[in-house]
């Protein structure tokens, strides 16, 4: 590209002694670095240290030398450990005075739950002289930015995560491309493509040469909570021509991986599943077993689930799936459980019993315990029962009883969404 | 305390690129930090650098300056991306000369799993001059352990959680207990105390002045998940001592905060719960409505919950709650569904559809539509039916709508937890 990039350059400062003795592990900073990736801002370090006011006022000196923009996480809480205003404020030689617009959110806070508040949630209100306080929606403590005379600036926020992400969204980001908008016109725009139901490295496979050839737009192909993600990022001038770039490589990704797409940006499977429902009217009960309610759990995540969603069991015991959904005992004996028999009856029993359009079902072996030679820990049937038919489907899963859970219930939401998108391919009984 | 403790004080680097975009949590610093933790070895600093040669040879160096030992993990692989063992040369001047016993291991490793040894797997045989292999019973990397002339030491480790692991218990563990044997030997033992209903700075405002005077042990409060942990952590000659020091606080903070104490460690109140109902003999059915299965989700999540979990319902819409737990038509059109009467039919209802000892029931509105300002966003009604009784319970929680439902999942079980030590205090109904 024949343009000039001008960059930001960015540091982290995680704050927790809790860190440094493992007990907790810092999702936090890949939240950040993700984030920042996404901008296009440049991270080369991310610290972390003890809540000790003196290290902490060292590394945010160093890291003020190496980069544009520091973020601080942890330490802004209402208790005597909590030492990184001070800290931030011993670094450039200011005193912490009081943020009236601060102190009066952190009173609302307490006012809309209807709790005293303690004295000492009024040092939360007191920032480094200079400072400016950003509102926390899920907090009291509110996330700080100091701009400095030479335009670099200083950005704490609480180590809370929900707190830190909301601050992080709501004023940073945004400030973050002002700043970036006032150096130049260049945008850097990302859309994340999301899939379900290939690995990783099968995904490498697939894509290898288009990945071999990018250059602008690039793109990132990451895994995690079951599924695999790719980010198309392009540079330019505008969000336009950054789509415009965007358009084709899209394109030719979804050419080979469009039955394994399912969405983009942050919308999990439940939303577009959600979507769905509502927009052909169609109402769903869960019948669950191994998933113990973590089905009904992430469809009643999205708001205004009530239009779509209406009841469900989780059958645990075989007493359950007999009682409840009328699963015949005489399948329960012969097949087990864990069946495409008893999915099937399950998933048409829930439908009945519910009087929904759709029925959807699971059971299987979470594990640890329960697994044999023909029925291993980590086996899961699902059915799903429709106007005019009902299919059946098995799963094997890798990983401990929550990653099971989750992978499983993930895969039930895949299967109603592609039942309701007509996409439904029937499985060979086993 | 009248003795003297010769400490060791430990930092850490970890490197990858990949931990800098976010797109891998960086799990091997928690562990790391927890081992070193249990040894009684400090650690002030963790620093997370790209894949960048200079970069981490300027990190060495100044490691090495705060530190007594430096542990640096990632950038063994065999791609011309791994450059940690480069960079250590560079920070202290050193050649990186061919260790025969290491690539002999290498060589060994590739036969036993039948595979070619690819020509680059050659340069993870390379160390710093003067430096030691540590076998990988894991993988093709070896650690490297320089020890320096002053004494310090500088060790590094693959990436690979397992292969980091392995190493570091069969040989880093071993190497620091002898250095710290040559020096005198202390341990540092922690002890994590989990409470629910009380915030961070109620909690820090009821235990001030034992905060205060701490010293050894001492008393670190952190909040998260929605709850609140202290962790007391007392310095000693050996475990038993530790544990001595640490008894009387412990009996002290409890004497304070007993009622919201639910637990130790990694235990949370789910797993409480379930060796509660299994001690107990006792099972549990569970009707969630604005929950949405959260709860049934977290009981099941608990391996051998089939002992005391037989079956829930997902009562979402009001003639769910008539049609499966039998709640009367004319108590939602008097109270609403979210009530206390409401919350109370639900619990009695659910016991009797599942025939279980104890019926839980949870009706509120997570938001973000739904509230008024009789009842607002966050409101959330609990119900517990029991032989004997019933009670019935209103929190007001803050949040979106997934904080709401986390909060009230959490609130219903440590109302099952209090049922079930004897210590459920009856509310004024409102």
């Amino acid at each position: 590209m024949g343009l000039c990039w001008q960059e930001m350059i960015a540091e982290l400062i995680m704050v927790g002694t809790e860190l440094l003795l493992g007990e907790v592990v810092d999702t936090n900073s890949a939240y950040l670095a993700q984030r920042l990736a996404e901008l296009g801002v440049d991270l080369y370090y991310v610290n972390r240290v003890g809540d000790n006011r003196g290290r902490i006022a060292g590394l945010v000196k160093q890291a003020y030398q190496r980069a544009d923009l520091v973020i601080i996480s942890g330490g802004l809480g209402p208790t005597v450990d909590d030492l990184t205003k001070e800290a931030v404020a011993d670094a450039f030689g200011l005193d912490l005075v009081l943020c009236p617009k601060a102190l009066e959110e952190i009173e609302e806070y307490f006012r809309r739950l209807n709790r005293p508040m303690s004295e000492n949630n009024k040092r939360q209100a007191y920032l480094p002289k200079g400072a400016v306080a950003l509102s926390n929606p899920k907090g009291t403590a509110p996330g700080v930015l100091l701009e400095l005379p030479d335009g670099k600036a200083v950005i704490m926020l609480p180590g809370v995560p929900v707190e830190l992400k909301a601050i992080m969204e709501d004023a940073v980001i945004p400030y973050i491309r002002r700043k970036l908008g006032e150096k130049n016109r260049a945008v850097i725009y990302s859309k994340v493509l999301r899939f379900h139901g290939l690995g990783e490295s099968a995904i490498d496979d697939i894509i290898q040469d288009i990945l071999a050839a990018q250059t602008n737009p690039t793109i990132a192909p990451y895994a995690g909570g079951g599924e695999v993600r790719l980010r198309i990022t392009a540079k330019a001038v505008d969000e336009e021509e950054a789509l415009r770039l965007i358009e084709p490589v899209e394109k030719q990704l979804l050419e080979r991986l469009g039955p394994y797409f399912y969405g983009y940006g942050d919308e999990g499977l439940e939303t577009v599943v959600a979507r769905l429902l509502l927009a052909q009217k169609k109402t769903v009960a869960v019948a669950e077993s191994c998933t113990g309610g973590l089905i009904s759990h992430k469809l009643t995540n999205v708001p205004g689930s009530s239009g779509y969603y209406m009841q469900g069991a989780v059958t645990y015991s075989n007493a359950a799936k007999t009682a409840v959904l009328g699963v015949d005992p005489e399948l329960l004996a012969q097949f087990g459980a864990v069946s495409r028999q008893v999915a099937k009856a399950m998933a048409e029993g829930v439908r009945q019993w519910a009087g929904t359009d759709i029925g959807l079902s699971v059971t299987g072996i979470a594990g640890p315990g329960g697994g044999s030679p023909a029925k291993p820990v980590g086996l899961v049937y699902f059915g799903i029962s429709y106007p005019g038919g009902t299919n059946t489907f098995r799963r094997q899963f890798a990983g401990d009883r929550l990653l099971v859970k989750e992978r499983a219930a993930l895969a039930a939401l895949d299967i109603l969404r592609r039942y309701l998108l007509g996409s439904l391919e029937e499985e060979l009984e086993d």
